[in-house]
């Protein structure tokens, strides 16, 4: 499944990590990390999909669907992601949001 | 507030409408509605912020925050937004996805 594409989620309820950010200037690993980071994720116990958008302007929302809050809490912890994470802090992302959600309802065209 | 800025949103709980969308060819009247519709999204009551982000190839992300799942339910209800849905449906989007989504935890940098 592509990173652009749209995810294929079940009737809720099922979970969304909505990933909120903005990069700082140049790729510094940031493009193979991202590549990676959705390999990983979509191998992981829950993962239902996910959805990514990044404007020129370097504003860039991300989310991920989860089938329980237990596994998009997993997927926060896993060992490989932490390591991105913190080198998303320091390196790739002047500021970001997460927030962890419950979907409730769904409608799509 | 920007379209494309940081929602600064209060302590969790409260509720993320995500629409994913991919844009059909062409402006057709779209960037004035996506414009005005956040204007006037920002009026209604429980309105807490906006977060959009599109992509080269057409697929975008916005998510919109309300205080209470009443408030993003009469947000989708309401007339002129209705009219631009209806647009969105014929003429903008090639297909879209609806989510309205409980936020439990957020975290930020």
């Amino acid at each position: 499944m592509s990173s652009t594409g749209f995810a294929k989620t079940p009737q809720p309820p099922y979970y969304a990590v909505i990933f909120t950010s903005r990069r700082t200037e140049g790729d510094n690993g940031y493009s193979a990390m991202a590549e990676r980071t959705v390999a990983l994720a979509s191998q992981q116990p829950g993962f239902l999909g996910i959805e990514s958008a990044r404007g020129a302007d370097g504003r860039g929302i991300t989310v991920s669907y989860w089938a329980s809050e237990e596994d998009g809490l997993r997927w926060k912890q896993h060992y490989e992601h932490k390591v991105a994470q913190r080198m998303g802090k320091q390196t790739w992302y002047q500021d970001y949001s997460l927030r962890v959600a419950e979907v409730k309802r769904a409608y799509k065209k």
